[in-house]
């Protein structure tokens, strides 16, 4: 790297963000390309303050020469109040993970969604995606929902623990996305929407370390059905090993977890980064040592 | 770079400070350590802030994960309100030049009169230092006198053509080491002062692009004098060249900037950078295109 590189300095605001993987995936990518980056992990915790200072550590951001941050549990609606823009994704999701500081602005971006949908694209090219059903409707399952029906789901069933939670954001669907495109279930009617599904997405914690297990029967799965997980430590959850053993197209959580750092990569720098790269490196950092994480 | 690598995020608070070349002196020994190291500027001017919101950014940058600061004009006193511990040499001068931002506490030091000090030590070295004129009472001189005393300079003449500003210095001089040590005096006291000394040490703007010309006589310049200069952008000012065509021993001013980096670096990193390759480095920046630069 030479001393008159473009330098960048990002970070990740949100709680429990230790183990996260997103710093070094940023970093080392950077170090590719020969930009000089640092990515700091401002944990609120650690910092002794609660979640709505984001606001505070957002101004402290700007102040002290950021070009951007990531934004995480339990921040992500609560950024939305002190930022100068959003982009028309991240309005419609009411949710940021991506905050572009340019020329005295902050920008709010949602790059959950955009990773979800790259990640179909390359680990589910040519799949059918006319009906999947959605397991969890917390943070995590809307910015998979608005990459599906963006995508061009036709029929989405949208199945939480809190059927309350599943209707708000089958709700939230049907106002943007148009009112036969989102359907709220509980896990009784499991069986019966996995049954004309194309494929089913998986966004809850079940099959981190801490929460192992299956989110569904396994009996409910078939060869003819694609699975999708977004938990990516480990990366082979028992959802995706039993998949895999039936015969199932498998997406992994690594995907969506690289690429919503190579779209919030793109955006902090303007430079595009190398995804493949990201990805084999991000295979060899879920490998290491360290707890559950989030994505982030 | 191993992403694993320790990371220091520093930066350089003042206004006009775009020139420096402090940043890129301290990015490029850290790449040469093999550690990742940004070194931003925040410029109070580009900030929209007056100098009195040092303690704002001070702020900002402990939030937002900071390991260090490096302070320069007009902030080297302001800063110190905002700290909460200053090293015996800062506290003596009244000024902090590298604040160093480590277990939640904010720890002034001042590495202006150590820089100085081992410029001196390594340029001059056995040079008799007895007796000493210096020119110019302002920031830098104060920094310069305390180097010089500390040394072991017996008698020092404060010259400035604000003669409160000379009387001023010497006064807190005298209070710090002693009746004896330091004298006030004028430019019209300059002949005799230099007559009888045994070095000369210049401390004001004069030499720099914008501000051509000798600062003393030439006439009052002899091969037995040594001359330091701490204007280093040129390297050569008319100072130097005058000096250096008599004979005299002569420092110019880039060791007193590489080596307040070089302290300022120990105290960010823990880490000893090499002196002589920061030199060396010094010299190819300060040769490259740039206008007049204040050490900071």
């Amino acid at each position: 790297m030479t001393p008159s590189a473009q330098s960048f300095l990002v970070g990740l605001v949100g709680t429990g963000i230790g183990p996260s993987l997103t710093p070094p995936l940023h970093e080392r990518e950077a170090d590719e390309l020969g930009l000089r980056y640092l990515y700091r992990r401002l944990d609120l915790d650690r910092l002794g303050r609660p979640a709505t200072a984001i606001g505070e550590v957002l101004a402290a951001a700007r102040l002290a020469g950021y070009d951007g941050l990531n934004v995480t549990h339990p921040c992500k609606q609560l950024v939305l109040d002190h930022l100068d823009e959003l982009s028309p994704d991240a309005q419609a999701l009411g949710a940021v993970n991506t905050v572009v500081l340019r020329d005295g602005r902050a920008v709010g971006h949602n790059t959950d969604w955009s990773g979800f949908a790259r990640a179909v694209d390359r680990g589910l090219t040519d799949a059918p995606l006319g009906r999947v059903v959605l397991l969890g409707a917390g943070g995590a399952g809307a910015a998979v929902a608005h990459a599906l029906l963006t995508l061009g789901t036709r029929r989405l069933t949208v199945v939480d623990v809190d059927a309350q939670r599943a209707g708000e954001l089958a709700g939230a669907l049907r106002d943007r996305f148009g009112d036969t495109r989102a359907t709220p279930g509980d896990p009784a009617t499991l069986p019966a929407a996995l049954g004309e599904a194309d494929g089913l997405v998986h966004a809850t914690p079940t099959g981190m370390a801490a929460h192992p297990g299956l989110p569904v029967p396994a009996e409910l799965l078939r060869p003819d059905l694609w699975v999708a997980d977004i938990v990516y430590r480990p990366l082979e959850t028992e959802l995706v090993r039993v998949a895999r053993r039936l015969g199932c197209r498998v997406l992994d959580g690594g995907a969506m977890a690289v690429f919503q750092a190579v779209d919030a990569f793109r955006l902090f720098t303007g430079v595009e980064p190398d995804a493949e790269r990201m990805l084999a490196h991000f295979t060899t950092l879920v490998a290491g040592p360290g707890p559950d994480v989030r994505i982030g």
